[in-house]
């Protein structure tokens, strides 16, 4: 039984793994996903020696919400819907999977990333990748062509994890999607209004919009002198440019994906800039890309889009970035993406994921994305009915990590805290309001109430004080 | 090619099975089905001939919610969670899929429903389905023992469905659970006691709380002569009951699995039986059931567990059942369920659904089910360390189906409709206010507000109305 001696070998290896991290002080999750490894090893073994050991866990990159982690989510819940409900969205749910077939052909190189399900006689289905392929599905089985809608839900993707920069495998989004034939640039600069008021009530610290337009992309690519059947692969290239230097994209379009130094370089030019409604000004001038008709129409749009959003009063954080690609197949015109300033404290990111080969630092990166898809609508109505939709989705757990870390840090107290360094806590955190449960207002039946700001206090019967902190919070 | 000419054989029979349905005018949801597999062969055919068609619709057994559907959704929940709520109970969020182990063992016969994740490299997983199993795991998990919680998310279930009664493959369960040691009977009586609340807080007319204990079946088996290890299948066959008459039940009994004639009959007997305390303390007295320790148990519990209804005053609506068994394993004590009386009306349910041949009739049958499963969370735990639970679990589905239905009659006017018409609508549907804008109204810019119940009417400047309903609906 050479097999039987292979496996122990491997286990006592593996054993010596675990040790090791253990003893190393690994983060919790590396050691959970070795140990995980020993004992399926262990029940491979089978038999007397290897009794089947169940392994308690979640799905990797999957998490349980505790009570505590609910009432953040449900926070940052009302905060979005109340946004969303505010400019005219209704809602709407889909299943949790899809016919595998509504999902091919809409995600380019992602959709390696699908979750299908187990063919057990039936149908062939995958679990739903976003909210905006549903959707679509929706409106055409539906034979809608004018919606405004929100979707709050989970969506599947077989990704890496990087589980405390809230990168997980099972995820919330949400989505505002407006369908219908509108005048050019209005729904669109909504739905970058949208982003803006969201980011701002969730207080999340500063953030960038960028926006660019698939069309102005391709128009580029075309007098760069990429060939038409690469657009989309090097579209998928110059996205990563968010997660590598210029130099490794460049490589990888040049050795990978078989474009010339030449081409390579030209487009480096391009996608260096940044700006704003000025840079569509004066990409506008330039003699090669104004003379491409794709171009041409989305350097126009993206001055009109800038003139809706100086009257939103927005401008202030959105930029024209020429290297935003986003790597959805379905995109047709204006893309954007939502970037927070704030990184995550490094004591919460584990040492692996601060050397992961794709992880440059640990800012939390992208928290919102989207952008208009004319054509996908077409692809599920059997006649090929075209109903022009522009959307936005909200990547929630990004923002909840930090919201709980925040929430962690409200309920680190330390012990035997004196009252006055509980007060100069509260000043310094915003807490509007203390109440204070002394000896005296024990004996008196009373608690006190201090206005953090005004630094006033006032006693207030047990039984009015839920009304009084009520009245005093409003 | 025989094959292809076979093929082409069977694409012709179905398109008459197709156009006969048509005919028929069958439901949609038969030609739907019908149409679907006609598609896949033509798809199998390939080539020319039959060129791949996309079929448009969601998976079988699930739907999509419209914005009307999600308002009664959310009208729904909020009043179970606030009943919830007003118990006590916290809330938390578990994955959509766990580990396919997790859920190895739990169910019984139900166990071949459940939906495999296809094996793309890494673990094996299946979507959960039901919301107890990961719950005993989280407690496992997370070594809690004592929680009060609710959870509300879709499962799943690749059962046979059946649409229009509510009967889904993606289907929501509203959970709330107790973990943790108390005196006898008391968060059991809670269980019962907040279905009792949300079943009559929805409005959905009368209904029945059916409530058994596993130790009374396992020992009424026992003393009836059915060998151990038939307990758990026999189980499952009583369970039938609720669908099958007790004729086809023994027929089960005897012919698949292997009963007596005698031992049936003996069950037979017993699970004819319904009542109150008053079936307890008879039961206390029989000679043979007192004798077993199990049915001891689980009477002299039951006589307790009727004392608190008394004292919560839910007794009207509970019966002592012997025939409600419950499928699933994982039950140890009180096991309760709540049926509807109500029946939805046959111009909604397909003729197919009708002639089905576990259905009979159509009422919307079960709404609530649950019970104790003390040993589930020592299953998971690695020391095998028991955490005593009782739950129940909502299920929305059915309840959706008849408000749904109910909203329906609330938007179906007349076309011209009179006034005199409208506001009898009003007073026998119970709509406690009525804003009429006629000519005079526009004139003079106010609303005219009618209190159906007392016919007093008063205008209103259009700028209060809002502040008007709302003091008048308080």
């Amino acid at each position: 039984m050479a097999d039987k001696a292979q496996l122990q070998e491997a286990i006592k290896t593996q054993g010596e793994v675990v040790r090791k991290l253990k003893s190393e002080k690994a983060s919790k999750e590396q050691i959970d996903e070795e140990v995980a490894k020993l004992l399926q090893l262990k029940a491979q073994l089978g038999g007397d020696e290897g009794k089947h050991v169940f392994v308690l866990k979640t799905a990797k990159g999957t998490r349980d919400y505790n009570p505590k982690q609910m009432a953040i989510r449900e926070k940052v819940f009302s905060i979005i819907i109340s946004c969303f409900k505010r400019h005219g969205a209704e809602t709407i749910d889909t299943p949790v999977f899809e016919l595998k077939e509504t999902l091919t052909g809409k995600y380019g190189e992602d959709s390696k990333l699908i979750y299908d399900l187990k063919d057990q006689g039936g149908e062939l289905l995958s679990l739903r990748y976003d909210l905006t392929v549903p959707f679509a599905r929706y409106l055409a089985l539906n034979k809608i062509t004018n919606i405004k809608r929100y979707h709050i839900a989970k969506v599947y993707r077989r990704d890496n994890p990087a589980m405390t920069r809230g990168r997980y495998r099972e995820f919330y989004q949400c989505d505002f999607d407006i369908a219908g034939q509108y005048d050019a640039m209005i729904p669109d600069a909504e739905c970058l209004k949208i982003v803006y008021e969201i980011l701002n009530e969730l207080d999340l610290g500063d953030f960038r919009i960028k926006v660019n337009d698939r069309r102005i992309l391709d128009g580029m690519f075309a007098v760069c002198g990429v060939p038409d059947e690469k657009f989309r692969t090097i579209c998928s290239t110059v996205d990563k440019l968010d997660k590598m230097a210029w130099e490794d994209v460049k490589k990888e379009m040049v050795n990978e994906k078989g474009l010339s130094e030449d081409v390579a370089d030209r487009i480096g030019e391009y996608v260096s800039m940044q700006g704003g409604q000025d840079l569509a000004e004066r990409l506008l001038q330039d003699p090669k890309l104004s003379q491409n008709k794709q171009a041409f129409a989305g350097l126009t749009d993206m001055k009109l889009l800038f003139s809706y959003l100086e009257l939103f009063q927005v401008t202030d954080k959105v930029v024209f970035d020429l290297s935003l690609a986003r790597g959805l197949d379905y995109y047709t015109g204006v893309i954007y993406e939502a970037i927070l300033s704030q990184t995550i404290p490094a004591s919460v990111s584990t040492p692996a994921e601060q050397n992961g080969a794709d992880e440059a630092g640990v800012s939390v990166g992208s928290v919102a994305g989207g952008g208009r898809y004319d054509g996908l609508v077409g692809m599920f109505d059997p006649k090929g009915r075209k109903v022009p939709c522009v959307g936005v989705s909200i990547g929630i757990e990004r923002i909840f990590s930090i919201m709980e870390q925040k929430a962690e840090a409200e309920v680190l107290y330390k012990k035997n805290p004196k009252l006055l360094s509980q007060l100069q806590h509260c000043e310094e955190t915003g807490i509007p309001l203390v109440a204070i449960l002394g000896e005296q207002e024990l004996k008196d039946g009373v608690v006190k109430l201090r206005n953090v700001a005004s630094r006033e206090e006032v006693d207030v019967p047990r039984a009015d004080l839920v009304d009084e902190i009520k009245k005093r919070t409003l």
